[in-house]
């Protein structure tokens, strides 16, 4: 029956969906890092105009959204369904950016693993006759992340090495069942993987082994090796869980560096932005593909990758009562042909 | 290219996937109201023998996952996918209670229309030939919404005549591809409506206009009548959000009464029980589902149902930024016939 299942974890796609409109909008920071440029729109307020951190995600949210449907050419009428989630309590910045598209929406928690798993499901539901147009959106923001699971900004509070940015960022992609690329050929859905980390100042280390076992899984599932993609990039490990990732790949003996990044290490410059160990968030890893990936896809900079966005499942209760770090990580293959 | 969609907003499939074990664990209180003897497991102990609300309800879903699993005769080495969501603040009573299962997992956020949104995406899963099985979970507990969503429960906090009561309960589904029944026979995914309703207490009411749009959504895109299906059913609406939706279809010239209730009145004995306006949450819907109403459809007690799932897409920082509140339902079709 589940004829379109390759091996464990993976869903080979026989007639592509494409993604017909991609877009990013973030922040200040964003903007002036060495992907500015990629960005549809940087906002100098923080706020968006709005009167909250929590109503500025969703604002932000929501122009992703407008500039991607702007370049696919469709109204929200259009649109089959919405695959839509971010890191609030409740997943609010979603809720409220989408209610007034009145498309058929589908909330997903994924984390920082959203945008894939909201894509995974997207291509499914175009390739699974469900639908001609999807829109697949996620965002977070440094301030409405950082007071919910850290500490009130005005507090100041100092941050570990290991402590990664959250993105004020969002993005957007809209799939179709035409187009003419980039196709999302693949997707490997991942399995929750727990190392035991309890650091939730290093969530670059606890997402780590979720990442090397869906792309070990993706790669074993479709019989491929690392440099059958032009780029692997994870999304948000940062340098700490960068590392982790190649270590792990060494002990397999295969050497993915020459192929081999991670959205949180290019969304900033770590050399002149405060960043510590890199960017995270579900808007870092969504905005960089919607942007600069998607781009240099349609670009002709690589022909194709394997974007592998990573959650950390945990939330402030959890750590507080002492629980490891659970992490997922799901796999979206991207290619300009659609073999 | 989208040959299975109907109308504006509906699936049909033209092989229905079957339901081949569904299970429901509750506590103590849902063990004394009318459907206590329809649950698989009653704890005494509303800690499910953990140390925090957070972690009983892991356990309590857990419970409710394994024993859906033993009915089906399955391990988990032979599902496909999980789909799984709850209330708790970043969905972790379920990826914590799903992390050791070694299965690809899909987080979802619908309120206390996940389960509803899990077996439409399961049902979609399968049918898209992605998936042979496929288990579908969510839960809710009083004691970890209760301290999260209001007020510590040493508080004793007064309740107004329409709140309702978070259910402490849990379901689970596993479906397949194959099976004989009941079958999952159409999805209606449902579209975020917002009537302006702001009071946190009263959520059937905020709920009540996307029950009534997606029921009359499903209806139209299948040219079917409430008399069509022996039961529609939404969760959780309560007292008060079901008045709304009989009141909303009597605008329309249509009795729904005869053939509508709701599994927060289900649930619960109101005359006996101290509930309010009724029960609510992910798990009140689902174990209500899990339990009671597939049972009876095995029985023949029905042929058929309507099972509509409604979420309140707040959180209490919208809330107290002053926010009205989305709500969104899910409508998914059983039948005891693949027809």
């Amino acid at each position: 029956m589940k004829q379109k299942r390759i091996g464990a974890q993976t869903v080979r796609f026989s007639d592509p969906p494409s993604v017909i409109g991609s877009a990013c909008v973030g922040g200040k920071k964003e903007g002036e890092g060495p992907l500015g440029g990629s960005f549809d729109f940087i906002s100098e307020d923080a706020y968006f105009g709005e009167r909250s951190w929590e109503k500025a995600e969703s604002a932000m949210q929501r122009l992703a959204y407008f500039h991607a449907m702007n370049k696919a050419r469709l109204s929200s009428s259009a649109l089959d369904y919405i695959f839509a989630g971010d890191l609030l309590n409740q997943c609010t910045a979603s809720a409220f950016s989408m209610r007034d598209t009145d498309v058929p929406y589908f909330g997903l928690y994924g984390a920082c693993s959203t945008m894939a798993e909201a894509l995974s499901l997207a291509a499914m539901s175009i390739d699974g006759g469900y639908a001609d147009n999807v829109c697949a959106v996620t965002s977070s923001h440094f301030c409405s992340a950082e007071r919910q699971f850290r500490l009130p900004l005005e507090y100041g509070g100092q941050r570990t090495p290991t402590a990664q940015w959250t993105a004020t960022a969002a993005g957007a992609a809209v799939l179709s069942a035409q187009g003419c690329g980039p196709y999302i050929t693949a997707v490997t859905t991942g399995k929750i993987r727990d190392a035991g980390i309890t650091d939730a100042n290093n969530m670059g280390a606890a997402m780590a082994p979720a990442a090397y076992h869906t792309i070990s899984a993706h790669l074993a599932d479709l019989g491929k090796q690392p440099s059958d993609y032009d780029l692997i990039v994870t999304g948000d490990l940062g340098l700490v869980g960068r590392g982790v990732v190649m270590d792990f790949f060494l002990q397999d003996g295969v050497d993915v560096a020459p192929y081999y990044d991670d959205c949180g290490l290019l969304l900033y410059d770590r050399t002149k932005q405060d960043v510590h160990a890199g960017g995270s968030g579900c808007g870092c890893s969504a905005a960089v593909l919607c942007g600069w990936l998607l781009d240099g896809l349609r670009a002709g900079r690589w022909n194709s990758l394997l974007y592998c966005a990573t959650g950390a499942l945990l939330s402030p209760t959890t750590t507080g009562q002492g629980e490891s770090i659970p992490g997922i990580c799901h796999a979206v293959a991207f290619s300009m042909t659609k073999g």
